[in-house]
């Protein structure tokens, strides 16, 4: 139904709104000399889900903003149409790359006052920095691979077999109803079962921003913790697998 | 007008991911080792009503998405027709059990590391386990039987009343408009109400998790309040009941 | 349109309803043993506005949902209708009397528990009464009534404006989205316009609740304040023609 | 499509409006003597996005509801049509000086308490008077004129890209779900890219009220900062034209 350039480049600015929203409420809540230093689990909730619903609205006419490679490998099973899943997935890998660049730009000044004191003039003196990568990729609580495993794939069916119930497979942004749907799903997803893992539920939300604080100039930015990358690509895959599966046995 | 296969599958579904949801919620923010500890009344009101909506909208081509016997009960004093109302409540129940269980793997470490310091290499060494029945049933913050039941028939009619006033007498999940105002409605039932009993205003939602509870091998869970139990189902029961009278007589 | 029946039901159910939630979400903050205390303005706010769409929507089949005098004034003198507004009325202040009972009902174990040390058994040996003329009513902030009555004429005007610009000249209740709408611009009058007087902006919402507060049995309950009981009342009623005065002229 | 008279005053009402529950929020988490003292980022961020809703979908029927110069540029860009821009602004203007003095009477009481100790009788007795310019314009958290430009525009392009893409070319306030979906984009936008800055994204915002900051008798008001104005004019409508820009050229 859509084009392919459309899909492509729809997918690449839906997905870089919704990780600017999702990595800056993480900069907002973590890093010093912000207004939102440390406002809490609800204002990350909240500020994820209306990522969503601001990325998904807006790649909607283009391509209908799947955003994620679980809900695209969730609609792939569903609908058996598998000719253009990699090009969506594609086009959410370069959205949450330049994502996180735009979101590290939007608190440039914050990232680089990220030194012991706060840096010239401060009135944080003495105060260390901050590390950083919980800002652009998911950390667990508890390092458990299997448990992390198990809730990633459990919040990712929490979110695709809804989606695929909504009759969603053009995507999530062809309705402004469904679209707070989603949005709302996301947040909820977010407060219920973001609690131990920091709830990825997208491969390309956590693989993306994760190669880009690979490579900034962040100060005292702190490891990239590759070791544990591959458990929010793996669950949120299997976690869309399975929503798929059971969407077609249910329904 | 629903199949009698879909009903009972809906409401597993259904219900499965509301307790999912409302269970994860609670278990976010009472664990220690969950990003959510500790995070306030809000994220627990409107992640339970989230996970309504979710459960309610998922459902909701299979069996409408009652996901609450007094909601089935005031639907059938309503509309006269009883005789898939256990159907309803039957899948509710097993949908109930499922949700609980699923929001204990998707805690899992957290509810393993619920001993006194925390567990291995803790950074909480000294401090104690916490009482986990809270978050799969509820308690009175008073225990006072008579005073409980009255809460939880308020909280009932607070919510079935208005659901048959939207004329959702097929259930929750046909419309999208309709199920984000019984979302809210849940949230805002939660913020005013839930204060003396943690508001259970359906039966399924703490009997199935409190089965669950008694029978999980989770360290330092203390008691599942037998003594307890008959309040929510009963209250519910009668607020689900009176709500069909009162709508009965005045629409 | 409306049966003068069905309106005068109406209105009752609606604005008890309304008052409920509302001064439900109030004790949840404000009394000890309530698992909501001390939540903060963000659970005032979303409490009233949900209580406000759970009132409107349900008595929207019946009467249009005004639930408000001031809402009834500005439609008044906007459609030039003013037969029924007398009924709108009646049934408004008999409701906000049933909703604060039911409110009382609700956390009457709380209420009873409103003694120095919270009576028997209790964990708050030593801490004293809190006053609960809040929970009902509004008390400013600063008492200048000039300045509380401007405030109260700004928040009434910021409500029926645009209520009469959404079109809702036969009540709030009859479409899910409008209804919605109504709920956030509730809430958001609360969040910005709550802070000096608590935002009565509807007379019925104050007047009612205060008579139940001078009669109810409640131990330490404090005084009900008459001296400023006029403000609720007088500022919102202006309020509400102003609006219906300002529609007339710019729309 | 709109009559000239129309925009101009639709956009002074609706821009007053937004501007009244905007300051009016900053107001009642900031100064003392507010029952929403120090509630916190996700009330500013509510607030605000409640008040583009309430402003947004009154000015509707008038204007559209552009309430924002950087959306009017944008919208121009987009459609090529430049005619009516200038008229649009003009009315911004004025609202937004006329929403700002409205706030300011709504905590006029407040105010006026904002001396050291807070005044006759008070209970802040020792207490210091609060700068009051963050109740009407932006201030940045680290003072980097590049670094908040581009913050703002990053912003700026986050708020106006969607606006088109949800097909808003005659302005926001046609439809109540998508008066939602905007209402909800610039709660998202202030809880994500808030930090910095304070998101002016709307130059109107901050310049009609840092006129009114300058002239009105506050007590110990502090600095009107005239040093920081240029960047919350210029940031936000260098991003509605690149929004508008880039619309063009993916869409």
């Amino acid at each position: 139904m859509y084009a392919n350039g459309d899909i492509f480049v729809g997918e690449i600015i839906g997905t870089a709104i919704l990780i600017l929203f999702g990595a800056g409420v993480c900069a907002a809540v973590t890093l010093n000399y912000s207004k939102a230093k440390s406002a809490g689990w609800i204002v990350i909730a909240f500020g994820w889900g209306f990522g969503v619903m601001a990325g998904a609205y807006t790649a909607g006419p283009l391509s209908g903003g799947h955003l994620n490679p679980a809900v695209t490998l969730g609609i792939a099973i569903d609908t058996g149409k598998w000719d253009k899943a990699w090009l969506y997935v594609a086009g959410q890998m370069v959205g949450a790359v330049v994502g996180a660049v735009l979101a590290y730009l939007a608190y440039f000044a914050q990232f680089n006052a990220n030194v012991p004191g706060g840096g010239k003039g401060s009135r944080l003196l003495g105060q260390g920095a901050t590390p950083t990568l919980g800002i652009f990729s998911t950390i667990p609580e508890i390092r458990n691979p299997v448990a992390n495993l198990v809730t990633e794939v459990i919040g990712t069916v929490a979110l695709v077999l809804p989606v695929l119930a909504f009759g969603l497979t053009e995507g999530l942004g062809e309705s402004g109803t469904q679209t707070l749907l989603v949005a709302f799903l996301v947040v909820g997803i977010g407060l219920s079962l973001g609690g131990p893992t920091g709830y990825a539920i997208n491969p390309a939300r956590d693989l993306g921003p994760r190669l880009v604080h690979q490579f900034l100039p962040i100060p005292n930015k702190g490891t990239s913790d590759w070791g544990y990358a591959w458990v929010p690509v793996a669950g949120p895959l299997i976690g869309g697998a399975l929503a798929g599966l059971l969407y077609n046995a249910a329904f």
